[in-house]
This record gives structure tokens, C-alpha cells and sequence, in this order.
């Protein structure tokens, strides 16, 4: 074959092969209308030339993590981990042994760690959890709670309980020139420790509830230790906050799935110049995952967000209805 | 031409253009030592196969900003902004216009502002100018501002008046992989109107001084609101601590040209199980630039990192004697 028709053949099977993936890129959604809508905003905000094309640069796209990228039940992974953690560390500290509140949360006391007005034991063993040690030693308590970690229903490893459908997107973003951020009530340097492997989201993309870390020298070597003093809590009206605060930049596409994401979803989408994607995950699936929203004990309460999602046309996943696959 | 020779010709250009663009990308640095160690510190840590290789994802290369990407003297750029901004509102606000520490900052009295163990005058003029506002408004009069303002010495936009050698520096780091952030003790805020323009640092790119917004809606619309409450302040021993909250990661290689860059060098380059590069730029050039270091009327003090400079092997740039062209 000649060499340029050559180039030219390949060129033409590179493109078909871009827009067989195109269509491609979310197969674990049904072709129901949350599928439609995603599609839809982004062919229009990086169609060149459109009244609508965003820039790259501000193609932000924000994500919730507990409910929103990975499941949040029975318990916040994040608080599993606090439970694990002192059932390892308790045998080996007495004085830990010994602390009320640890033996609260041992015994599975939820209600006496969820007593007065800041839920005071849980407060008090998360910051026994979550404190105190440097940043490098909390970064490999976590990673090695990770490997050997399972959850009480699924029996598996909690960074393989993602929702494929949601990694899909993350992907279909990122090869549309989004940049792709979680901005999670969790805590950052818990988040920090999996993003990347199992997101593809770097840690300075993680925006999460802070704590100060403090500089100082151990051994004739810097580290940064671990404070109780809160630098940030990002949920609720806090996630606009952090958005600007951590990105600087107004996000276009906001995904979340409970009331905590409704400040975000609001500074979002409305009164943005740019246009701008909402989306809930509507967390309807006992079986394959589980039902809830205004249910109390749940997790993540789905409420006031839900008659927002009416009002501002953000869309509502039906899990049970749209994703064709649930898990990673 | 048969058309694999001309694919492998095509390749033998790109690849020797590579290497002239290597050989070149510093050419306003004299081939003095600093040139000569940065070079041999990246060449080191991109080869791959070698010991002292870092993937890219690791290859983080934190800048402070004044005094080290662009110039700081006579005062810092955010200081003439805010008595900039002063004598732009006095004439319409008459009860700024009657505020006494804005008489004295409009009088030139910055003696007056600086009374007090906490600067409570200056403290009170930078309120003035940084909170109360939307971050939007905020972001218009720097913007606004940027464009008009010149330096008294110079007679230059002070966006003009970054570091032609810096600037350089920045390119080389990021054609090699690295990721370039800036850490530095101004506001983010005022930071992010110009980083991305000027130095190809994206927002989300900019750790710096840090206040609380407030989330709430003006006109049916979400806005958040700059408020006097310091989230975080980036200087001395926070910038370590800004890197870990803002970033995520350690660094391998860090620019500073003051005390206040200290720890953010000792916490790349003390310890770290990485090959790390630190790197001060003291100021000497009294003809093309400022000399300055230990003068306590200075902007940036540099005398206990000079010392930890020699102790730790960073290099030290003598702007006078290593860099060809001061201004880009």
C-alpha cells in the first residue's frame, strides 16, 4: 500500500475505533435516561465552536465518595476501619484497653459512642484513630487495614466494592478532557491512600476533611504528625467551601447521593455561566446493593436533595433501574 | 522513500530535536553550578532503569512564589494591591476614607501599620481589602487591578515581572514529567487570578494562605463570601504542612529564597526516601534586581536557610553570577 494511504487507513481505523468507544464507554448503564443525559453533556460542552464548548481547563467535575463512588453501609468504611483499628491496637495498649469508649465501640455500642450533642465517643475514638501518629504511619496503618479488610456482607475487599458504573464515567470524563476530583465528607489522608489505584485520582485531586498536621523533627529526620485541631470539615456547605478553597475553580459536573451534596450540587449548577451537569445516586437496590434515603439509620440521609434534583434538573440514578452492573 | 525508513527518519529528527531542546531549555541560566545541578538532579530521577528513578507520579516540584518566581521588593505585590485597592475605595467609601489605619496606610505610614506584636494595623487594611466580598468580586479588581498597576522602580505590569530563569525552570521540570506547584505565604486567592497565565500553574496547582468562605445565596444564586477567618496560614513551618493537606505527597524538588521556605526544604530533602533537590535563589543583583538577605527591612530575610543551605547541600543561585537574563 502507498504510505500516505497507508497513514490514512490507520488514521480512519484509529477514528472508527474512538467512536465505537464513544458509544461504548458506559456499557454497565442501561440505555435509560441517566445514561442519555451524560452523553449528552458532554458531546455538547466539547463540541468546538458550540455556544456551549467548555475548555478543558474548566472541565472540573466533582465527586462524592461514600455512596457515590464506592458503598457506604452498613457503616462508613472510613468507621469500619476506626473499629478495626482498635480491636488490633486494644490487646497490645492497656491504657486503650481500659478507655470506656473503646470498650463502647468493641462491644458494637453504637448508641452510647453516638451519645450528646457531638456524638462525643465517636468523636473521641476517631481521634484516637486518626491522631497523634505522623502521616506516613496513619498512611501505612490504612493501607495495610486495606489488604487484609472485608466487608461483613460482600466478603470482599473494600476497594473492590466501587460501582463499575461510576468508574466508567470517571473514565469517560478524563477521556473527554475532564479533570476528575473527590470532594468526600471522609478524611483526606484516609482517601489519599487508594484514590489513585483505585479511582486513577491523585492525591492533591482529593478534597476531604482535614486535620492540621504539625511539623516537627523525630530522630533528626522532618515528619508531619497528626492533631486533633480540625483544619475543615468537607461536607454539606463545606464542599462549595472546599471546592474553592482546595480547586479554586466552579466545577461544571457535580455527582453525589445524599443531602450532604446538595450545597455542591446548588454552587454547581445554578447561576453558573458555564453550562453544568447535576446527577444523584439513588441507592434503590436491596439486593445488589442496598435501599435507602430517609430511612434515619441509613448512612447517607437523601431528602431535601432529592426535591432539589426536581426543582434544578439534576438527574437521579435509579440503581436498580439504570446500572446494569453494580460492582467493579 | 519505503515507508518504514521514513517513519524511522521522521522518529531520528524528533528524538535529536529532543535533545537539543534539553540541551537549550535553560539558556538564560549561565553553565554555572546551579544550571549544571538541576540538570544532572533531573536527568538522575527521569532515566529510567536507574536507581534514582521517580515515576512520574512522584515527580513533584514545589516554587515558593515571591522572591522566587517573580520579584517581592519594594514591598510584596499583594501589599501594593491592597494600598492599591485603598486608594481606589477611599474617595467612594466614606467611612474607609475616615478609618485611621487607612489614613496611615494612605499616608505612607507604614510604621504605623506595623505597631503592634500582630501587625493589627496591616492585619486590619488586608481585611479590608480580602474579606466581605464574594470570591468572584475578589477575583474581578486583582484581575482589574493586574492590569493597570506598575511597579515604581521597573515601570512594568507586575505580572511582567517574574523570572525569565524560573520561568524557564518551570517549563524544563514539566516537559521532564514533573507536576509544579507553587507553596507559597501569599493568599491563594489572589494567587490563582494570574498562576495559570503567568507561570502555566493551574488553581488548583497553588497552595497559599488560605481563608474561610462562607457558603450562602445572594439573589436566588449560590456565592461564597470571603470571611476574616484564617483557614491556613502558609509560612515556615506551615508549608510542610500546607504540601501534605493541599497535595498529598512529598516532594523531590523545592524553590525558595527565604527563612520562611526552611522547612518546606528540610521536608523534601531531609529523609526522604526519594532522590530529592533543593534549591534557594538569593538575591544579588542590586543593578538588574534587589540585594538582600539578612537586612532586616527587607522583604524576605535569608540568613538560618543560607546556613541549612551549605549543611544539606542545596544549591544556592547568585542571581548576579548565574543567570544571564533576570526578567522574562
Amino acid at each position: 500500500m502507498h504510505c500516505m494511504i497507508r497513514v490514512l487507513a490507520i488514521a480512519a481505523v484509529l477514528s472508527a475505533t474512538q467512536s465505537i468507544f464513544a458509544q461504548d464507554s458506559l456499557p454497565s448503564w442501561h440505555n435509560t435516561a441517566p445514561k442519555q443525559s451524560i452523553i449528552d453533556f458532554v458531546e455538547k460542552v466539547t463540541k468546538e465552536g458550540s455556544p456551549d464548548f467548555v475548555p478543558t481547563a474548566d472541565r472540573v467535575a466533582v465527586f462524592d465518595n461514600d455512596g457515590c463512588l464506592w458503598c457506604e453501609n452498613p457503616v462508613p468504611f472510613q468507621v469500619a476501619y476506626v473499629l478495626d483499628e482498635l480491636k488490633r491496637r486494644a490487646p497490645l495498649e492497656p491504657a486503650l484497653n481500659a478507655d470506656p469508649m473503646v470498650q463502647a465501640a468493641l462491644a458494637g455500642d453504637l448508641g452510647k459512642l453516638l451519645e450528646g450533642k457531638h456524638y462525643d465517643g465517636l468523636m473521641h475514638i476517631i481521634a484516637i484513630t486518626h491522631a497523634g501518629m505522623t502521616t506516613q504511619e496513619f498512611h501505612s496503618r490504612v493501607q495495610d487495614w486495606l489488604k487484609v479488610a472485608k466487608h461483613p456482607r460482600f466478603e470482599k475487599a473494600y476497594t473492590d466494592l466501587t460501582y463499575q458504573p461510576m468508574q466508567e464515567l470517571l473514565r469517560y470524563l478524563r477521556a473527554n478532557g475532564f479533570k476528575t476530583f473527590i470532594v468526600s465528607g471522609g478524611g483526606a489522608d484516609f482517601m489519599r491512600v487508594f484514590s489513585e489505584d483505585v479511582y486513577g485520582i491523585e492525591p492533591e485531586n482529593v478534597v476531604g476533611s482535614t486535620g492540621r498536621v504539625k511539623f516537627e523533627f523525630r530522630d533528626g529526620k522532618p515528619v508531619l504528625v497528626k492533631t486533633l485541631d480540625h483544619l475543615f470539615v468537607d461536607d454539606k456547605e463545606g464542599k462549595p467551601a472546599g471546592i474553592h478553597q482546595f480547586i479554586g475553580r466552579r466545577p461544571i459536573a457535580c455527582f453525589g447521593n445524599s443531602d450532604g451534596d446538595q450545597a455542591m450540587l446548588e454552587y454547581t449548577t445554578i447561576g453558573n455561566p458555564r453550562p453544568s451537569f447535576g446527577l444523584i445516586v439513588h441507592h434503590t437496590d436491596a439486593e445488589r446493593e442496598y435501599a435507602y434515603d430517609a430511612n434515619p439509620k441509613s448512612s447517607g440521609k437523601l431528602t431535601t436533595a432529592l426535591d432539589a434534583a426536581k426543582k434544578h434538573g439534576w438527574t437521579v440514578v435509579d440503581m436498580k433501574a439504570d446500572w446494569k452492573t453494580v460492582w467493579k
